[in-house]
Order: C-alpha cells, then sequence, then structure tokens
C-alpha cells in the first residue's frame, strides 16, 4: 500500500477540479467577517467626494514623494540587471519607466517602476505596520494610468484606495506576520495594487473580490531578502501581481470569495493571529492612507533623531567642522546595536554607521542619498569629524528621541535635546522639506524644469485630465 | 511619541537599503544546513549520464502526460479568460501555447500552459506531498526551451532536477506547510521551475542560489482557491515566477543565500515545521522525479479503487447496462464523504459523485474527462445506473482500496477486491494506458497523426536536437 491515507486525503481535497463560481458561503455564526466581501464593496462604492481634504493632501504628498525616490533610485544597478533580464520578454512600449528612456507594456512598468521606488529605502513608511504603501499601489495604477486614461482625480482616488487596503489588511495581521519572516510591503502591498487597479478598471463588486482573491494567492516577499536586490524586487513584483490579479478578475477570473478570512486563505497561511476589526472598522471614516511619513533622511529610522539634532545644532549655530573638537551622543542602545559601524567604506555602510550620519549631519546639514555616496563616506573631512563622534547607549532613551552635545574649540558646549525627530507623525516633513528631498533626488536625472513641472503636477494631480501625463513627465 | 519601539526596531532592521552580494554567513553550530547553497551546487554539477534510467522513463513518462492535459485543458473557459486578460500586455510571439493558436512571450507562455495542465485535475502526483509536480517545472521549461535552444536530453535532465527540487522542499515541510493552507503545487513548484530554468540557462552555483532566492520570495497559491479558476493559476503562475527568477539571475540580480533556510526566510514564514534532511540525503542518488503517478481517471483519487473494480467486472464478463440489478461498493467513508453526491447535475458535480464514477465505469469502461462532460452527466442511461448504485461505508477499509458487488438478472453475483488500484505507485499506468489517456485527452483538438507525433516526440525526447519541438508540435 503505497498511497498513504494523507495522499488520499489530500486529493480528496484536490477533487473540486473545474472552475466554477461558488455561491458565498453561509456565514458560520463565530467565524470571520466577510472581509474580502465587505473590502470589495467598499471600493466599488467610494466615492473621491467621500475623501477628506486632509487625506487627500496626505496623498498627493505620498505621490511626490512616491514619484521622487522612484526617479532617483531608476539609475541603480538593481533597475538596469532587471531591465536587462525582462526587456527580451516585455509587450509592447505602453507605459514609461520613471526617471528613464524605456517604455515596457504596463505590466512590466509596474513592475521595475516598484522596484526603483524602493532602492534606496527612501520610500514613504505607515509606521504601525512598517508597510512602504505608495511603492506597490502608485506603480500599477500609474503604469495602468498609461493604457487606459483616467484623471487625476480618479487616480488619486484609486491610490488612497490602494494604500488604505493593503494598510489595512497589515494593521489586522501585524506583528505576527511580520514576525513570520514576511516583507508585509510586498505581502500586502498585492492587495493595495489589485484594490487600486480594480477601481480604475470600473470592477464590480464580485470582480473586486476575485481580484483580491487572485492577489491574496500572490503574496510577495520575505525579510531575509533585506541587503540583496531582491528587497526592491518586492513591492515591484506586488505592484505587477496586484495589477495582474485586477485585468484577470476584469475578464470574471474567478476566485474564492473569502480568500482573505476563508480556511484556507490568506491569513490562515501567512498570520497566527489576526485582528479582522483592523480592516472593517471605520472603514471610509478613518483613513490609514492620512497616516503615511516620509523620511527626511537616506537611512534607517533609528538614526534620525542624532541626524536631525545635528542639522539643527549646525543650522542654528553656524558650525563650521573646524569649530569642533567633539560630538557626542546620548541615545537608546538599539542606534549602537543596528548602526554602530566605526569606520564605514562605503555607501551602503555609510547607512550603517551612526559616527558618519552624525558628521554628514553636520558638514552638509543633510543626509540625503547624496551623503551616502562612496566618495562621501572616505572624504577625508567627514572621516575626520566622524572620529570626533561618540555615542553613550543608554536604555532610558526613548529610540525616538535623543541628546546631542557638541564641544568647541572656543570653549562652549552646545546641546541639543530632540524628541520627536522630524519625519515622524508628530513632526512631518514640511511640503517645502518634501519638494527639497524630491529635488535632490531628481538632480541629475530630469532636467531642473522638467522636475519643476513635475512636482507642480503631483501638486496639482486632481486637476488633471490624465493621470498618465506623471509616467510620461517622469521620464526622460 | 509616535514612533512605537516596533515601528522604530522594523525600520532599523530594514535598513540594509542598496543592494549588495552578502557573503555566505557563518554557519551557526545548531543551525540549518546551507540548503538553498546544497541544492544550487547539486543542480549546477548534475550531468544527464548520472540519471539512472528508470528515472528518466518516468520523466518522459511525467512529459507525455503533461503534454496530454495541457492540450486537454487548452479550451477552457479558465484559459480563455486567462488570454483574453494578458494579451494586450504579451511580448513577442516566442513560445507556443500547447493546443492553441496563439503565441506569447516565454513567460506568458509558461503560464497559460501551466494553467490548461491542471484545469482537469488530471495531471500527475507525488503521492507523498501531493504536489503535481510536472505542470510548474515542464511549462516554464517548455517555453524557454523555444527562446534558446536546448536538447532534449538536456530539457529532460532538468525537468527532472527541477521535479526533484520542488518535491525535495515539499518532503521538508509537509504536511505543515499544506495544513497552513498553501497550495503545494504552487509554492514548491516555484522552486522546480526556477531550478529546471537555471539549469537551461547554464546558470552558475552563485546565480542559482539568487534564482532559488528569487522563488523563494514569490510562493504562489491557497487551498481555498480549490473549486475556483485561481487553482489552475498557481501552477502557472509557479512556472512563470521560477522563469522569471532564473531569467534574473542570469543577470546577477541578488538574493539572500540562504532564502530557503535562514532566519526570516522561505520556511521560517511558510512551514512550522521543516525536515532538511529530506532535501539533503540522497541528492542526486535517490530521485523523487521517479515516485511520480498519472492518474487514470479524471476525478480525485479517492473514487479510483472503485472505478478500477467497475471497469475489470466489465471487461472480464463482458458486462452490459442491461444486465445489472444493483451495484453495492463496500469502500472506506471517505469515499462518502468526499463524494457523495447521489443525483449530479453537471460535469463538475458528477466528479464529486462516486454514484456516477462508478457507472461510467461500468457503461463505458473508462472515466476520462469525457465521461464527465454536461451530456453524460445527464444522460438517461446513465442516470439509471447510478441509482442502481449503494454504498456501504465502513472505516476498515483501506482508503486505497475497496470491493464491488454486482448483482445480474440472471441471478449471478460478481465481485471484485481491488487494493492498489490502477495508477499508484505499486500499479503504475501502463505506458500503453498513458498513451490511451494522451490520444483521448488531444482528440479533437489536435488532428490524429499530429498527436502521434507528438507521442513518439515525447517518448523519444532525449534524441531531439530542439525540445522546443513539442510545443510547436502541441500547438494548432
Amino acid at each position: 500500500m503505497d498511497l498513504d491515507r494523507r495522499a488520499l486525503l489530500g486529493a480528496g481535497a484536490a477533487l473540486t477540479c473545474a472552475p466554477q463560481i461558488l455561491p458565498a458561503q453561509a456565514q458560520p455564526a463565530a467565524g470571520p467577517p466577510p472581509v474580502t466581501a465587505i473590502l470589495a464593496r467598499y471600493i466599488v462604492k467610494a466615492k473621491p467626494a467621500d475623501i477628506p481634504d486632509t487625506v487627500k493632501r496626505e496623498a498627493r504628498r505620498s505621490l511626490l514623494n512616491y514619484v521622487g525616490v522612484a526617479v532617483g533610485g531608476s539609475r541603480h544597478e538593481t533597475v538596469a540587471r532587471a531591465i536587462a533580464a525582462l526587456a527580451p520578454f516585455a509587450g509592447k512600449p505602453q507605459a514609461n519607466l520613471l526617471g528613464r528612456r524605456e517604455r515596457f507594456d504596463i505590466l512590466h512598468a509596474a513592475l521595475v517602476n516598484g522596484i526603483s521606488s524602493h532602492i534606496f529605502d527612501y520610500d514613504d513608511t505607515h509606521l504601525k505596520t512598517i508597510i512602504h504603501p505608495a511603492g506597490p499601489v502608485m506603480s500599477a495604477a500609474l503604469a495602468l494610468a498609461q493604457h487606459r486614461t483616467v484623471s487625476g482625480a480618479d487616480f488619486l482616488h484609486a491610490a488612497i484606495l490602494g494604500m488604505e487596503t493593503e494598510c489595512r489588511i497589515g494593521n489586522a495581521v501585524f506583528p505576527s506576520h511580520y514576525d513570520m519572516g514576511w516583507h508585509i510591503t510586498g505581502s500586502c502591498g498585492t492587495f493595495g495594487s489589485a484594490a487600486a487597479c480594480g477601481k480604475l478598471l470600473g470592477l464590480n463588486e464580485q470582480q473586486v473580490i476575485w481580484a483580491l482573491g487572485i492577489a491574496a494567492s500572490q503574496p510577495v516577499g520575505l525579510k531575509i531578502q533585506f541587503g540583496s536586490m531582491t528587497k526592491s524586487f518586492h513591492p515591484g513584483r506586488a505592484a505587477q501581481n496586484g495589477l495582474t490579479a485586477a485585468l484577470l478578475a476584469a475578464q470574471d477570473f474567478t476566485a474564492d470569495n473569502r480568500a482573505l478570512e476563508g480556511k484556507d486563505g490568506w491569513a490562515q497561511a501567512l498570520s497566527r493571529e489576526v485582528k479582522w476589526q483592523e480592516v472593517t472598522q471605520g472603514l471610509g471614516s478613518r483613513f490609514e492612507a492620512a497616516l503615511n511619513t516620509y523620511k527626511p533622511f537616506a537611512c534607517g529610522i533609528v538614526t534620525h533623531p542624532a541626524i536631525d539634532a545635528a542639522i539643527r545644532l549646525r543650522n542654528e549655530n553656524k558650525l563650521t567642522t573646524d569649530d569642533i573638537v567633539s560630538v557626542r551622543l546620548h541615545a537608546n542602545p538599539l542606534v549602537l546595536s543596528l548602526t554602530g559601524k566605526k569606520e564605514p567604506r562605503s555607501g551602503l555602510e555609510g547607512k550603517f554607521s551612526i559616527y558618519h550620519c552624525v558628521a554628514v549631519g553636520l558638514i552638509y546639514g543633510a543626509a540625503g542619498e547624496r551623503q551616502f555616496q562612496d566618495g562621501i563616506v572616505r572624504d577625508a573631512k567627514v572621516i575626520a569629524l566622524r572620529r570626533k563622534v561618540s555615542v553613550q547607549a543608554d536604555p532610558t532613551v526613548d529610540p525616538a528621541g535623543c541628546e546631542v552635545t557638541i564641544r568647541l574649540k572656543d570653549g562652549r558646549t552646545l546641546s541639543r535635546k530632540i524628541q520627536d525627530a522630524i519625519g515622524s507623525l508628530k513632526n512631518p516633513m514640511s511640503d517645502k522639506a518634501l519638494e527639497a528631498k524630491f529635488f535632490d533626488l531628481a538632480d541629475g536625472i530630469l532636467p531642473a524644469p522638467q522636475a519643476r513641472r513635475l512636482a507642480d503636477l503631483c501638486w496639482t494631480i486632481e486637476k488633471a485630465s490624465d493621470a498618465g501625463a506623471i509616467a510620461r513627465t517622469a521620464a526622460i
């Protein structure tokens, strides 16, 4: 007897062979709510006029930040290799690659733009889940907007619905899902992309249920990939998978009606715990998309309070490097355990060096992608200053804050305490600061007047008759 | 303070921003073996001459069965909808869709052929894991063989390595992974496709490690989709994802070196338990690909012993419907709980009706896809006979066996006991029976002489100078 009971049972379960549209199952009294259907109904019924202005404003800021980081990342070797690998198989040149000359079919454009957006890890952050919301959603929606004319108002609305969908699903399974090993931006981003594209395609409720279901079957992203090119692949593939799901659903390609919450469904397989009320409660009145934040510095958030303090000390006191005898950082031990590299040798290593971060903050008043180039990390002046930096680790210091104390040659001591670093929810980047980050990222890739037009397009997206103009203006 | 500790920690972990090739980490004494690297080394070093003839023979049978089910499934609405959805975005016509006229780029061809191969749930089965090994692997390898000329011997070898990879990884995580909700054909099939395509592309060890790593980040398939079109999407997308992974790796697109076994890697996220010795022990000497089985009947394995008994009774006694007064099946209770539908109304429902299965076995001496067409299920003669069938459920009967007893009008009683049903490992389908299944599936889609040529090509694949000939001959 070679067929064991288990295989027989399994094969029996696999009996449901030919496709069919299953009727929605009766809801068991104690079972989960029909989350997939609830989300689909919301997505289909939602109207731009129902979205509060504060949410739309944050979405425009997310858009500007997204376009900036994607243009900025577009020249990275990661993007070049993905293009080299996939160009021979891409379809008609339907959509632009941000920051580049090539045009791809919309599925591949969504993939590549999503990769570009995450390369510097300088994108947006939904702090409750550590999801980077815009990459998967906007990469897909923008590519689709080049295939099917979409007004700017509808585009922004679909992007809001997409970010809402991915962040709410993320809230429902965080932290269990993240702790299991999933890179939540990819695994939940697929839903965001499917939702946004489903809205733009005008799917009906059943079709959006299918789109979310097809998305559920193709999650992307493991945390082990942090440090490799595949990390950036995650939001790109999530964008492409969600777009694929929506396109299939538009042709009535069926999926289970309870793919998220049902037995043997997404949440069961991808999380140990789930809080479905995080998806359903306040849907349409409380917006996760409004909680998006943006990094002012091109490195991990744990270093941001110290950089913020360094820049303030520099600017408030018109410091120059020559004035400084020593720099002392009083910070949570996390800072040293995650970014304790004393002598970084490359741009990447510089991101893991709190010493380098503080030094460039003091010298340049900035810590953008530019301050993490290899040349800067190896610059003699930078090296000299970062050797003057010391760190006092203290578990009583909140990780979101710190104190920096500088001794000067003239004998003075300057000190700056930070509680909510710039870029946090309580101390968000100003529109002006976001725009400066955008121009810094676009510099050297887009001519200045084009970058200006692009920023204006993002700020005024709701007045645009064709959202695809963003992608065209972001290309060279 | 809006930044909570968790978000900071997460963002800190995400610090590793820019891609880099990480050095292989030192192996902790009690940690898992470097499974990803071990597999990669095996895949790169393996030679066709190292594969025992019995394994090659089984692989040829897997190939014939794969091509048959893909051609047979190719006209299904599921395929039509996938093509309608994706054709506008497909690339150059590089590869054939089996059983069809369209040609797609190789990535989309791999997807569509994988979908076709699974539609009837009539494909091959690796009984230890319930993986359907050929679909993800051969759909990808065959499409790739149309882009880059590959000899039949190299093609078969790569397919064996792919099936070995997916089944061994499946063994390592079964049953936990399956019980969590994963449709294991999709989730493990991605590795099989990546391995086969990596071999065909001539990747080096580091590149195969990356290919497996990129595959790890994009598992496909949830069991909740059983009964919807998305079930068939799983092997197709697994084929496409694995091929994508190999193509990216060929351009040195990096992934973590321990994506399968490392912390926050595939096994941690997708299984509660793992037995890595299932991957590593006997690699290259004991072949899971040799354990493939093929369904003689187009329905779940639990019904197969009864159908086998019915066909034997019919053929051995030259029975006709008119002779029969009653049919009694003595079987494991699983048969009734999984396929107890008394009055099926459609072809699909017929697959869930042991009564229908036994009736068509007795009338037609077969239970192929044809016997589960709507017209057959609604045929008066079939209905009359299946109403004469009764089932005695008995937990002492092994699910792989049964006994069927027939009372005839002339007073005689005929009885047939089955221990290892046809199609099981101990009682495999003969080459002749496999070929009959193939021709039955191809009938009405490919002209008979073309089907004959196609079968011959599969049987003699190792003599072919160009494996792509299979795909060309399987198209119309």
